[in-house]
């Protein structure tokens, strides 16, 4: 996985556990896309020690991962939902009757609606 | 929802982050249903401090929970994944199409898979 994927998707899941000032250094850093130079100014920190921060923050949050695995098994559900959705496409293209294809319909709407949350 | 079961369901998600003694204790008396008393001789500490180990592990787990919510999203989706098993039973009823049960089936494996994990 692109590494800004991956650290954005574990400041979803765990950035919650991070101190403010993390939060915001990796949110400028990572989302807005703001470099070490513009954070250091903005905040009025040395751009070692918004260096310092993000790799910190970083490595708290894989620690975060590695013991809870929380991302990884999002993940997991993601691609086995992929896969059911898949079948439920080929059930509704043999499927003539409407009231099946409503069920199926509704089916699809909710494992949507789980991916996209 | 029944207390026992929320700490349970918060320490599958979040006892990694607690120390080893607090997970220890926290096993001993919501999984192996010790008494405080059994818990103070098995680990030669004192009951008073069993009972504040219990209360501060307790604190951290709800406190996880407030940050993060995931055992509230996996409720939630545990929920839309009941609702849409219902909608895949009522759509093989009325489907007579051997391929397209065989589908449903599969979808229904795999998001009764998603469930039990």
């Amino acid at each position: 996985m692109d590494k800004n994927i991956e650290i954005g998707m574990l400041l979803d899941f765990y950035g919650q556990l991070l101190t403010d000032r993390q939060q915001e250094i990796l949110n400028l850093y990572f989302e807005n896309d703001l470099s070490l130079a513009e954070i250091s100014e903005d905040l009025g920190i040395t751009r070692q020690g918004v260096h310092d921060n993000i790799k910190r923050a970083e490595k708290s949050l894989y620690e975060y991962e590695e013991r809870l695995g929380i991302v990884n098994k999002f993940m997991q559900n993601k691609i086995k939902i992929g896969n059911a959705l898949k079948h439920i496409d080929l059930a509704q293209k043999k499927a003539e009757d409407t009231e099946i294809n409503g069920h199926l319909g509704t089916v699809k709407e909710i494992l949507n609606q789980i991916i996209d949350d």
